[in-house]
């Protein structure tokens, strides 16, 4: 047995280790107070509804696996390589695992914001405990099913490739789940607002509105069920781009030590998990940014260690992952200066709301542009220093695969992340059902404690993900590149960094048709949303208009008509952009050759950082200016400003939860798609 | 004599006569009636109001010329290459010429505004006839005056480089000239409707309201000015790209082609704007469109029959030629179909209005988003026919040399552009001095049809001017990369296309940096018309809240302070979207060497014509929703649909007059900039 092997097998160890907290935390939220009949039928309702969306979502996602997974076995069996079997179901097994921590974690949400809810009404450190700890179940579920997966996939086939395949299963379920939850819960939100809170002027989380358990479904299926899907997608790919990566080097060793990176993650992470606690009137926020910042100390120690004791890695590859995790950080605490009202943007963005919706929105829109660039120069660094440490041109090889190391480096603490980042949708849903089931406004009040900090959470986490994302694609950028390069060499052909200039014409019109990708793909989504928004306050319109006592609190309005709105609108709509995410890479390919699909993943990189940091951190900026309004600046409640506010608030809803957060996972998924047919792609071009 | 002396010669006598041309159109201009003492007073007003500002702008410009001046001067003789002070002067005509065309056009369109406003009295015919004259002879100064610069700078150096300070000058003008002129008019025009619209209730246009003289003032100075120095900036800089790549391929030829193609399009639009009329009861926008299709037209049989008759070039540039002039007539077709209301895009946008602000701002923002992809498609289908049609990479420095050349075409038709363009200014500001000189009904109704017309064209002259941008930035990338070369070269360096990798890290970091920079201007040059509009808002409320008699309409209201204020805000906001513009291709060129300035200049260029579209678009979408509601569509005027679709529209406003138009110059300024010191960051840099 090589030392590789054992590696291997420490991973799996740990992947099972981590599971095993899932599952056991899984059960110990369970057991906890679900409290009152009335709170128990309205947590009942969200349950079931997201469960239906769920099963209308995961038949919808057969299908796609199916579909790809005989193209794939048909593809790789025709181009004589033999190994269109197994890559079709490394496939089907990436899409099953990447399912099923995005059912746990929703599983466990649905029933942690009851609990959490209940245990307000006790003490905050115990409601704090619950929403935690039913985060974390999905934080566990998600590095351990991911690291299961990949550990097993390489013991059995010694080949990355399949392991790539493993990882475009997981992604193209992971963009379906998060774009469709996106859309989903979008379009009850804005509409449960425009007609409730606007129209009728009943509070949010009220019972009489019919989109009110359609929303909290929501907040389930896209927060926690997307967004689960979305962090294995990414932790998944980093690792199989420096895999592959360290594959074109020819040693064995690099390509392991993504997953033993990942195994010293989720030790890690249980060590910060292990470690959040809060007490009575303390500050739930700072409990999860120590828990992050311990994780991710313990993880840079162990790492460093454990390199320096294999001779077969190089050192240097320390620093790049410590630049790496650092820049992390740092993303995500300017990402904060942009979206809290501690700081300026959003106060100005509050006080211009003063003269007019029209104000508000350009201000946030500007603002937004502007905070992307403290995580761009962050990325830049990041890649540029990871690159240069490691020797740079002289030593290429090495140095890219750094740049892909400290991606897999920030990634492996993603059981620490998830787990605070999933606490937020909890807590959120927590405070809706303390509302609905009439609970004391001490309850609620402390659910609003608790919320608070999960947006607080939510910013560094963020930074975090997309800087984590940004570095992934870039290594798979570098891994495509080097598929084409082997799969031109037996032909004689050459397509090694000197052939892809960026001064060629395909290369250039490549970037071009990318960069379009990631903006047109967010337009779409977006439009979906406003489209099945407009439906449904239809519906809530006639609900309200056929059924007078249904606002007099007498009459139960037709939750379910809501909720089956929202499943197929958002199931419909995800036609097209999946379509964007898999056909046009391969269109391209097909039309512009490699080149071409060289520059248009060049292309899509740049356009969804770029978008994905815009729209997130306007809509957070939005979102907060409305806060702070309604905290009395400016007029509060009610004022003009806050009319202006909620505008631009409901502006950003679909920028931060629909379209922002899938663009991560897009170009992931495009990434994946041009390395797996990068070898069919190179033999089959018309240019 | 050569006989590309005789070209240069035939080029000069070409420009001599456009500028005669206009120069004669505009003292017919001059001599056409201005009305009663009244429209002289209102029209008094603007035109001293556009001289102030213009006054502050060319004193704040003299300023930065000289600036510039200086140091091209130092680094020039210092490098030892003894060409410091030619190139000073150049850059120093460049800017004087720039600005030059921009007065011109400005002093006839303040005068052919009130003229056409009395016309309009008369006949619609006589009153198109003052107005599209007014615009042409903006259209012939601008393409006279460029013409005559650069061929005269050309004969007295035989220098391409010196072409190149020439053209820095002109773009580092227009750039101020448009982002200044563009903050100046949204500044006045959001301020003005928010408080009088909405807060008042007064019409458009309405003397009493104290930002309305600085409303029109903004038309002339953003509109009018702005543009032509624009136009100036985009037609001699991609002269100067195709003049560098023929220089870099030594062929004399090669490089006085373009200017050859500058007097034959000269000569097209002669014909073109000769034949432009229109009867009563007849479509002027019809007529406008007909003229630049036959410009069109005209140029291509000229350029077609030269090119074959000159032995020494190549004859496949004409195919090159025409595929580029097809793209931008069929982008800006496309065009028309996002902003037009006879379409969807427009119709949906008004129809989702009814559910609140909110949603007309995420149709439009999505259908901008959308809108990119035609022409996107389009700019990379003629580059990519444009490569190939001369042999692709077997024949690659003419193949580069024929994107740069289609791009030369496309602007060479640019009199007639213009001058369909600087009638739309002129139009709308004759409607508001019809208006606020209280003239009758019959007349502001044809003032309308004639602005309405102006609408039409704008959007095919739109689509010309983003893709012709787009392909002479390619162009000048094409440049850059060659004068680093041949900078390199005799240091034993090498810097072809086989050197810049887009795989290489310091190429990806100046693609994120640069890709960073377009929206970074955007947004600083929007937060300033919001800071700006925000103070002008105080300021009209206040005048009514000090002098009531001003509302009854007893009082003239102080116009000059909302003057005044519109012209200090916009000089001031100036000073951080210059450095952008200036500084970070230096200082990225600094850093990360010629590689990162190479990589830099692909990012500002994607994002910049990606950003330019959308904006444009979106704000032109949002525009005509508001006036399609103002039909009567969904309940029309004052209706809840109305309000929302006015906030879309102020949305709006920023981002097609101020922001989207300024990133063509933004991106050109770039380029010229790394272009022309290049030959110093491929000596001096850190990595």
């Amino acid at each position: 047995m090589s030392n590789t092997t054992g590696w291997l097998i420490f991973g799996l160890a740990c992947g099972i280790v981590s599971l095993a907290v899932g599952l056991w935390l899984f059960f110990w939220v369970k057991k906890q107070d679900d409290g009152t009949d009335r709170s128990r039928e309205v947590a009942g309702w969200i349950h079931a509804g997201a469960r239906e969306y769920l099963k209308k979502l995961y038949t919808a996602l057969v299908i796609v696996a199916v579909i790809m997974a005989v193209i794939l076995a048909v593809v790789y069996t025709i181009d004589g390589s033999g190994r269109g079997i197994q890559t079709a179901i490394c496939y089907l097994i990436g899409s099953v695992c990447s399912a099923l921590a995005g059912y746990l974690g929703m599983e466990v949400a649905v029933q942690a914001n009851v609990r959490s809810a209940v245990a307000s009404g006790i003490s905050l450190p115990k409601a704090f405990n619950i929403a935690f700890r039913g985060g974390a179940v999905m934080g566990f579920a998600v590095v351990g099913v991911a690291t299961i997966g990949m550990c097993s996939v390489y013991l059995l086939t010694n080949n990355p490739q399949f392991v790539l395949a493993f990882s475009l299963g997981a992604s193209s379920l992971a963009l379906l789940a998060k774009a469709g939850g996106g859309i989903y819960t979008k379009t009850a939100d804005i509409a449960a607002d425009l007609v409730g809170k606007v129209e009728v002027g009943i509070p949010e989380d009220d019972p009489r509105n019919p989109a009110v358990v359609a929303d909290n479904v929501g907040d389930n299926v896209g927060d926690v069920a997307g967004m689960g899907a979305d962090i294995f997608d990414s932790y998944v790919a980093s690792a199989v781009a420096a895999m592959l990566l360290g594959a074109s080097m020819g040693k064995v060793h690099y390509i392991v030590l993504p997953l033993l990176l990942c195994a010293l993650g989720i030790i890690a992470s249980l060590i910060g998990v292990y470690l959040v606690k809060v007490g009575e009137g303390g500050k739930p926020g700072k409990s999860l940014n120590m828990g992050t910042f311990i994780t991710c100390g313990a993880f840079a120690v162990f790492m460093a260690i454990v390199i320096f004791l294999i001779p077969e890695i190089d050192n240097r590859l320390i620093w790049a992952i410590l630049v790496g995790t650092s820049v992390g950080v740092i993303i995500g605490q300017t990402t904060e200066f942009f979206t809290s009202d501690e700081f300026s943007p959003v106060k100005k963005t509050a006080e211009y709301s003063g003269s007019g919706a029209a104000i508000t929105i350009i201000s946030g829109f500007s603002y937004g542009l502007i905070s992307i660039v403290p995580s761009i120069v962050g990325i830049v660094i990041a890649m540029v220093i990871s690159f240069f440490v490691c020797g740079g041109q002289s030593n290429f090889d090495l140095s890219i695969y750094a740049v892909g190391i400290s991606a897999v480096g920030m990634l492996s603490v993603s059981g620490m992340i998830v787990s605070a980042d999933a606490y937020g949708p909890i807590v959120d849903n927590a405070r809706g059902i303390a509302e609905m089931s009439g609970m004391d406004q001490e309850v609620i009040d402390r659910a609003d404690v608790l919320d608070s900090a999960g947006n607080t959470a939510k910013a560094i986490t963020k930074g975090f993900a997309v800087a984590a994302a940004a570095l992934t694609v870039l290594a798979l950028f570098a891994a495509f590149v080097s598929e084409v390069n082997m799969a031109v060499k037996p032909l004689g052909g050459s397509f090694s960094a000197a052939d892809i200039s960026i001064l060629d014409p395909l290369i250039l019109a490549g970037i071009f048709l990318g960069a379009m990708c990631p903006p047109l793909f967010s337009a779409l989504t977006m439009l979906s949303v406003t489209k099945n928004a407009f439906k449904m306050i239809e519906e809530i319109r006639s609900q309200f208009r056929a059924e007078p006592g249904i606002l007099k609190g007498t009459v139960l309005p037709n939750y379910n008509r809501c909720i089956a709105l929202a499943s197929s609108g958002a199931l419909k709509s995800l036609i097209l952009p999946a379509a964007i995410a898999i056909i046009m890479p391969l269109l391209v390919g097909g039309l512009l050759g490699p080149k071409g699909l060289t520059g248009f993943l060049a292309g899509a990189i740049i356009t969804g950082v770029i978008f994905a940091l815009f729209m997130s951190n306007a809509g957070g900026l939005w979102d907060n200016s409305k806060k702070y309004v309604e905290t009395g600046m400016f007029g509060g409640k009610g004022s003009e400003a806050h009319k202006a506010a909620v505008i631009g608030d409901t502006v950003g809803d679909p920028f931060k939860d629909t379209a922002g957060p899938s663009l991560n996972t897009l170009i992931t998924v495009m990434s994946l798609v041009a390395s797996t047919f990068a070898p069919v792609i190179a033999k089959l071009h018309l240019f």
